[in-house]
């Protein structure tokens, strides 16, 4: 029996014990974005960690750096110059509103192949499968040691910004040393394409609230002669897009790498059809950034999104006032080789310069923000990576993809200085963030595969630690 | 000694009695527009019918026709021909947002000339000053009956836009038949500067709900190729005013009556401080549509106003979504001629039109509207009217201003064919529909004592009944 055929069979085997550790730790509603689920979070870290020592970890370590915990663990290899992974995941998950979901969003609910619940996909379900993994790399080897030197280190303050991490990063910098970082909680393009990330989206993102009156006024009464913030504002996010889609903050697009010829047929390789997306987004049309495909714009371009807009007074209107306040959430995408500080202060004096007469505004920065970050695909760790993955989904091509979300991976690239691999298994449509999130249980079975395998290859090829961040 | 300073006499000894009666009405918390406080409503009312008992009022009655009570209340004139008056108000009153409040809102605190709490100044103080006028009335000129027949309209439904009015006016149509409608919940542009209002800008208020994608979405992920409501919403508001504050709607400016000479030279008379009407409203400076005076724009042009704006997801931002929803409330002022039913096609029209491609919108009316009114400045009761002001005001000449906001009364001047006049003597800081509302004391009692002597005018001059409404 190959490696491979003895992973694949271990993983088949344990998929009841995949599915009811999965079924504890969905159970423990591990919200941080929530200072009432901060205990669960305390809990589920703990859960982890309990898991980790169950199978073997020799050392395993809650990590309470600033804010939430974070779970760290390791397996050497006892394989000489073997190199040091470093599993990068998290344990918190996304708010629910209970109201919208179907099932109880913290019970697991298996149905067929789908496994539903708050952090299926994104991430438990995912940090689950690498421990299946390294289950599987053993047996499947009659090993007592993996391959490489195996670290985890899951956090639990993902969902919420990852306000801790650079700290965490700094604090244990001598513990953690990894040789590549493999991040877990993206995904595929399909159950039956699998691919990886190679980019991910930056973000810098603010709150702009503009004050046109010091308190509400009636808008009969005074309306037609003073400034409403409410207008101003709407004229001002007007004003950021051109109706191509550009965006106009002055200098937005300077520091832009454009993409390359063999980068765009990439795009092209990727499987997209238009109904299908439509229906998987809820949309009537695609629109976006003109001359660029859908799949560019997301994954390859910068935006600049509204992700809420309110204003003062009653929440949802009924006052007819002149609201004192008017305010707006607003997300910029980055690409390769947009500098966040450079945004922000392009934004912010584009928001100077639009805003109306008589209007004060105040742009709020939620963070410093993150860069885009990209793999290095001429690595042997990526080769490794994309070796791995095609065994697993026998023998398939592994497209490329980029995120257009963003993460914490470029402040983990910077910190630790590695470069990054990217093995997740989500599904476009997991739902993750929104109501009724659910994996796949074949995607999650899959990635065990995986992982397993590329622990093997990992060992093979040495990626052998570098002190340059891939470009 | 004359009829004027034997009701000033009467008015200023029964100071302290208008005072508890306002502190005892102040303490029911009439709020219509909270289902919480409709009990609260009914007491009022209760409370109202009482106050009118003692004071002699022949009939009094407590109308129920279909939504919160109105408070009837008749003292026929016992002189031959005597005109009919209508006195209309409310005694239902504005939410409070308590913790904005210096003072409790239903706890009449007196300080010095002020009396601060919700209600005071609209509509229950001037309320209030009409029936210490009637006693006034009566006793200065030793009559047992007024030199009018005079009725009260109090209705309970007012600051939730009046919604049984029009049912309530009719089903009692018989028992109204006013020559005359004397409307109490205006203001007076100072206490030194004696003022009527002489026209009152009509309204149409909508709910404008953009969807772009069927439930919020990662806006990463999906942000950069979707049709976003809020970004949408916002370039739609944009389009609704011109750099000079027009206003863009095709159509909106067809019907309106250009001002007069006579009556721009009007508003030119009308004191106009703007550092002080800055201090006023709160805001750095003045704004709206060009080539009008800032008391022009707010009196007698249309206008439209964004009155509150919201997406869906978290109400404040911190998502990171594509919002599925974004709505606003916009409200748009009119003036003569312009017909509510023309303007919200216009307003349908460009929503329409406007909103980009892959939106959906839905625009929800609140009630049909209402056109703007004017008081026939040419008429017997207007002389009667500004005498009797002018009198209480120690012989000021009485301004004319018009309204920026809109109530009720082009619904009671078409519903029972009377003309109005404005007797109100709230002041432009009284703070009515915010926090820390207050009525001033002397101007309540100028209001007693100009109702007073507005009766005898009105008995003397007969304002005869008419079947046409003012123009």
């Amino acid at each position: 029996m190959s490696a491979a055929s003895g992973v694949r069979a271990f993983v088949a085997e344990r998929r009841d014990q995949l599915i009811s550790d999965l079924a504890a730790w969905v159970s423990i509603p591990s919200v941080s974005a929530s200072a009432d689920h901060h205990a669960d979070v305390v809990r589920s870290a703990e859960w982890l960690a309990g898991a980790c020592r169950t199978i073997g970890f020799p050392t395993v370590e809650i990590w309470h750096t600033g804010g939430l915990p974070a779970v760290f663990a390791e397996w050497p290899s006892e394989t000489p110059d073997a190199p040091t992974v470093l599993v990068y995941g998290h344990h918190d998950v996304q708010p629910v509103d209970n109201a919208s979901w179907t099932t109880p969003p913290f019970d697991l609910v298996v149905d067929g192949d789908t496994l539903r619940g708050r952090g299926t996909s994104d991430d438990k379900g995912q940090v689950l499968f690498h421990l299946l993994a390294l289950q599987a790399h053993l047996a499947a080897n009659g090993r007592f040691a993996p391959a490489v030197t195996l670290k985890l280190l899951i956090e639990g303050e993902e969902e919420s910004g990852s306000p801790s991490l650079a700290a965490l990063l700094a604090e244990h910098a001598d513990r953690l040393e990894p040789d590549v970082i493999v991040v877990t909680d993206t995904e595929m393009i399909g159950e039956a394409t699998p691919s990886t990330v190679v980019g991910m989206r930056g973000i810098v993102v603010c709150q702009v609230e503009f004050r046109g009156v010091e308190a509400d006024l009636h808008s009969g009464k005074f309306g037609s002669a003073v400034p409403n913030a409410a207008t101003a504002l709407a004229r001002t996010i007007a004003a950021l897009h051109d109706r191509d889609g550009r965006v106009q903050v002055p200098g937005f697009y300077d520091d832009v790498v454009e993409l390359s010829a063999a980068q765009r047929a990439a795009f092209a390789k990727l499987p997209y059809d238009e109904d299908t997306f439509l229906k998987l987004v809820g949309a009537r049309t695609v629109v976006g950034e003109a001359d660029f495909s859908p799949m560019e714009r997301i994954g390859a371009r910068p935006s600049a999104d509204v992700n809420a807009l309110w204003s003062s007074g009653p929440a949802t209107g009924r006052a007819m006032i002149v609201p004192g306040t008017a305010s707006a959430e607003l997300s910029f995408r980055l690409v390769p080789d947009q500098q966040p500080e450079r945004i922000r202060r392009a934004v912010e004096e584009f928001v100077r310069s639009e805003k109306p007469p008589g209007i004060e505004s105040t742009v709020t920065w939620r963070g410093q923000g993150v860069r885009a970050c990209r793999v290095d695909t001429e690595s042997a760790g990526f080769a490794a990576l994309t070796k791995a993955i095609s065994t697993a989904f026998d023998g398939k091509p592994v497209l490329r993809t980029r995120e257009g979300g963003s993460g914490p991976e470029a402040k983990l690239q910077d910190a630790l200085r590695a470069p990054l691999l990217f093995l997740g298994v989500g599904l476009p449509d997991d739902q993750t963030h929104a109501s009724n999130e659910k994996a796949s249980l074949t995607m999650l079975l899959r990635g065990a595969e995986a992982a397993a395998l590329l622990w093997d290859e990992l060992g093979r090829n040495g990626a052998t630690r570098t002190d340059t961040a891939s470009s």
